[in-house]
């Protein structure tokens, strides 16, 4: 699919805020892939996508969730989580993509998960650090980032983790497995 | 058992400074006992026991969990941990501690566990705030412990969880199941 057609649709399933970021996360996804050797092509795509779930209405993620039997475990988690697997689910269903890979970087954006390819990366990554993004510590991830791909993933994940807890909420354990996933080497 | 007749076993086992962190997880314990309605002789004699298996060598502890068929993820993740469970097991073994209760208190008391019983709580919490611990933090979980115990267990958590992110050092996933746990209702 070609950039030009994969923004129509994804401009129609989005706010003009939340379209704005999608377009800044497709650059950085894309500077990021040519940066650690990742396909641009699939960065793009998946990063055009990536937020393609995000303002369905819960209750039809939830319907998808079950029917489609994904991990059950989201459900008892922030539905904050649910546009990531709900949107590679939809984006295949609806918008036809077909790429396996550029689906799981869709569906592990939010959460990471262990073993996560260098594409899967490149959209965490890029979601988090897009020009729009502005909190405490996005600077520091930027900077990583020019430097190192798992490094300042860690960094993210830290931020995001240390977030959450601030506010007393729940850690998804797939991430946390990510996190330990990713530091094991220098354990 | 008495009390003396458990220190003066526990204390063959201990370094002199190990000896004086466990007689002020005793005196912190039954406080928190007495202040939270939990068993006092219950939480003493877990308090005292707690690190009994600390200075094991760490052959033989591994030896131990794989015999014992402990959990076997304890052994990918830093030996710090597995004096808990080890311990639990040698108190009983070696030194006739049969209640289950306290067992329980002394196998958890590095990890925690989801739904963790009080005197399980006491016995983790005394061990992070006894008076000789000094570190970032421990004041501010001091004075919360005086109030909720619940919620000092869950800032006592936070701090170890960032603690060891900081240093990107894996996290047990027993440790932030726990967290997930205790914040649950406040999610």
């Amino acid at each position: 699919m070609e950039r030009e057609a994969a923004l129509e649709i994804v401009q129609k399933q989005l706010t003009p805020h939340r379209y704005q970021h999608t377009l800044g996360v497709m650059e950085t996804a894309v500077l990021l892939a040519k940066k650690y050797g990742v396909d641009e092509k699939k960065a793009e795509l998946a990063a055009i996508f990536h937020d393609y779930a995000k303002f369905r209405d819960k209750e039809e993620m939830k319907s998808i969730i079950v029917e489609q039997k994904m991990d059950p475990e989201l459900l008892e988690y922030n539905g904050e989580l649910w546009h990531a697997p709900v949107g590679a689910y939809l984006a295949e269903k609806e918008a036809g993509v077909t790429d396996p890979e550029i689906l799981d970087a869709i569906r592990y954006h939010t959460s990471g998960r262990p073993k996560m390819t260098k594409l899967e990366k490149v959209i965490y990554l890029a979601d988090y650090i897009e020009p729009g993004r502005h909190f405490p510590g996005v600077e520091d991830v930027r900077e990583i980032a020019n430097q190192d791909l798992n490094q300042a993933l860690i960094e993210a994940i830290k931020n995001t983790i240390v977030f959450l807890m601030k506010k007393n909420q729940r850690i998804f354990p797939l991430t946390f497995l990510t996190y330990n996933d990713l530091v094991k080497k220098e354990d």
